[in-house]
């Protein structure tokens, strides 16, 4: 998640002190791994990589790395072999002549080599600058140890000297980085995949996963670094079925639910320091995510105390997001509360959040009866509507297809979505998807993994198991090809250079909601 | 000192541990003093100022710093009103929605205005970009306090945020500068100068003195930041005529003759951290004034511990000089072990050697006196010889001018080092100096305040004080005309833009070698 912008300043906020609590108690131990590069690399020009570059394994043997000693703008590639999240130590000395001189040098990290090939001062998006991995360092004295404070996510890391003088050289050793995550791939059980394309995939969605797990589920450990309800919810999935860490999982709902405004939404999103604060961006299908992401704990725990001290929370998300349905059971969305759905702002979102809306009425019904709720009746009242309206009004029986009611528009996500809610059976839904794979497929225009997710969930529940397949090799498949060790926040098979943010230095290449492979493949296959 | 270069890589050297001890019991405790910037400063151009720029206070008022958010690009500049070398402290906190990215902020340290002005990618001469005082600086959580673990040397702080986020800004409080030296002002006695022009330049001398006065006598605490023979020859002058900081002087001079190589040279110059290290680089006349300043400590001191332990270094440096003099009582330079004099090499040095030698000869024979040195004959029958030849060979009595022998050049540096050498008269030196003034001033060509240091003493001693003192005026007064704190590395009037590097951001502006004026005021006024 990223790429959202609301100003909300005149927010008024409760902080429930005893969720939060509880949160804090279930804070991991970080697991550290210590790594060293297995490799010097040199960055090329190839289409045949990310953003059109590739590594190549240099000639400079990394068991002989000090003996590559760096002047005035020579810089040197490590490779780490995989990508990792973590802290950086690097050992310093001086070669030649005593150093009358500081060391000025660049370090850059980087998950695609493509990183390594931009320039910083290229960029001049509206996302913020400050999220470019490089720091530039002075050393006054040599040898030292060079430890830096600064938790980068990156596979290759560019050793840069500015300056050293003319009179002695700098020499690096004992590089290591110190990887870092809230889980272990000890933690997972063995799983066999015979399809080599399926395996690669799936590793690769849990070492996504694993890298994102920190102190909370990071949406990105690169960019943004921080707990989102969407990318969460496909977290936590895919966590059940690898490494099942439950504790991380209710941590962040407690996170949530400790932090509303005073009308009782929750965030879009919270930060965990300097203290706990929830960002002021709200969603509207992110903020009844969050009954869904409860009954999906639920579900898997059945731990009623965690159920009961969130409960509360939920059913407010629902009593909110239901004073927007008319009547006639039609979502009418705020633009102050608007429906995410994807970045793509190409389409309407009317019809795929009224699917959100049914999909996560459906799931808070079934934790409202765990907790005898006495007003039960009126949220099976308004799915029943909800449901009513999108069968009578929203869908077009000649094109077999969900419009948008206010321009007839018919596009991938309304179909997606209401496919997901299931508002016709799974033989009417096996029609809809087959109608937009033979009307809308190869899809253009998404951009997230996030939406290619439901995408494919939606084939798998339709019964298209086949085209589920194919799409998650089309499009997670064509991301390893491209030299993915981790799945991307963002990529577009149709144009495979394509970076939302307009350099790859901004991109985040390790992003939590591209990682839910592991998860479809578990459950689907 | 700084624009020498030279690589000796095959040289042993010797460290006498017992003398280095003695340096390290003479380290001084650094006094801290805390500074507070008095003014928000905007650069502007304008040819009144050092190298084209002044800082004029802003309509930003200091007190309400905090109030003055900066966004992407936005910068604002500290003024702490006087220079100071010292570490600098900063608290920053984010304004706006919660901080959603990292901050990154630039900050650059400036002795005057022009470096703030001077864009550092524009640099690309030869001296290390290291020099360059800016730091790079991510912080990943507000509110911080950010304490630079580096020393600065400036009056000027640059505080520009690369980026923020579009959803709130940096705002900075409490600035402070924690200023350092050896010495204080409190150490200074008071000394009444009733010329206005000539009490500015004293004050200016002695703060330049103070800031370059540290664990060691530094060049330039901007850039090279070490202990280097020429200048502390100087320095140690000045300190003895203000502060009176004996043991400093006393550590230089134990460091200097703790460290000398194999055939017992002293080293041009020496560095402090990690360890003593002698740099690989000599120079004639910085080697025998060794016996110069240990000759002018046992003056101020009468300390004959000192004396005795440092006696022998000072001999073999007066020996090794002896093998380039020929029984003619000529100076042959050799090119390995060339005479600094000035960083021009415009005009030929061997006449300006000679004299260096004559110079250092007499001061060491009064302490070889001292030390009731048995081969005294030889010491003196050397100076008698390099006198004659000088009087005999190298004076143009038509031209009552030195020449150089080998193309019968004249120029300044020949005159003013053989009247400091005192090879005639005061009568003969006064008609020499005097026809100096008449035919090479206004002097053009010399960049350095270590050259006109001596061309005023050269005055002085010849009787011309009224020349020396429009000297000083016209050239440290010409200083301060523009701006100046602290006296500088390299000033040329009749080039008042004249940057040796190619970029005020590589030149020092307070330097050590161009705080004499306070002894020269002190001598001979």
């Amino acid at each position: 998640m990223a790429f959202t912008f609301q100003i909300n300043d005149d927010v008024n906020w409760n902080h429930d002190e005893k969720l939060l609590k509880k949160a804090e108690e279930n804070l991991p131990e970080i697991i550290e791994t210590t790594v060293v590069p297995v490799a010097i690399a040199d960055v090329v020009a190839d289409q045949k990589g990310a953003n059109g570059y590739v590594a190549k394994i240099s000639d400079k043997n990394i068991t002989k790395l000090a003996d590559y000693t760096l002047g005035r703008d020579e810089s040197i590639v490590l490779d780490l072999g995989d990508h990792y999240v973590g802290h950086f130590t690097l050992a310093i000395n001086s070669v030649g002549s005593p150093m009358d001189a500081p060391l000025y040098l660049q370090l850059k990290f980087a998950e695609v080599p493509a990183e390594i090939a931009a320039k910083s001062s290229d960029y001049d998006g509206w996302l913020s600058k400050s999220w470019i991995q490089e720091e530039y360092i002075h050393l006054d004295v040599l040898p030292a140890t060079l430890s830096l404070p600064r938790r980068y996510s990156c596979r290759y890391i560019e050793l840069k000297v500015i300056d050293t003088s003319p009179k002695w050289k700098a020499s690096f050793s004992q590089p290591v980085f110190t990887a870092e995550s809230s889980v272990s791939m000890n933690q997972l059980a063995p799983y066999e995949i015979d399809d080599p394309e399926l395996k690669d995939i799936y590793n690769v969605s849990v070492k996504t996963l694993l890298d994102c797990m920190q102190t909370v589920f990071e949406d990105g450990p690169k960019r943004d670094r921080r707990l989102w309800i969407g990318d969460l919810r496909l977290q936590a999935l895919a966590n059940y079925a690898t490494f099942g860490d439950l504790a991380l999982t209710k941590r962040c709902l407690y996170l949530f639910g400790g932090m509303t405004t005073e009308e009782g939404k929750v965030p879009a999103n919270v930060f965990t320091a300097p203290e706990l604060i929830p960002d002021d961006t709200f969603l509207f299908e992110y903020s009844i995510f969050f009954a869904a992401i409860l009954a999906d704990y639920y579900y898997e725990t059945k731990d009623l105390e965690v159920l009961k001290d969130l409960y509360p929370m939920a059913k407010k998300q629902m009593d909110l997001a239901m004073k927007l349905v008319d009547d006639e059971g039609r979502l009418n969305l705020l633009e102050e509360w608007p429906a995410f759905i994807d970045w793509s702002n190409e389409f309407e979102k009317d019809t795929a959040g009224q699917g959100t809306m049914i999909y996560a009425l459906r799931r808070f019904i079934i934790i409202a009866k765990v907790m005898e709720e006495t007003a039960i009746e009126t949220y099976e009242r308004v799915l029943a509507d909800m449901i009513h309206f999108s069968r009578e009004v929203l869908f077009d029986t000649k094109e077999q297809q969900f419009i948008v009611e206010k321009n007839h528009e018919i596009n991938v996500a309304s179909q997606v979505w209401m496919v997901l809610a299931e508002v016709f059976d799974q033989e009417k839904n096996s029609e809809i998807m087959t109608t937009t794979v033979a009307t809308q497929f190869p899809i253009t225009g998404i951009a997230t993994p996030y939406m290619y997710h439901h995408v494919v969930e939606a084939l798998f529940l339709a019964g298209l198991k086949e085209e589920a397949i194919i799409l998650m090799k089309n499009y997670w498949g064509k991301m390893i090809d491209l030299g993915a060790d981790t799945f991307w926040e963002a990529f577009k098979p149709e144009e495979p250079d394509f970076s939302p943010y307009g350099s790859p230095i901004m991109s985040s290449y390790c992003h939590a909601w591209s990682c839910t492979p592991a998860y479809l493949i578990k459950k689907y296959l």
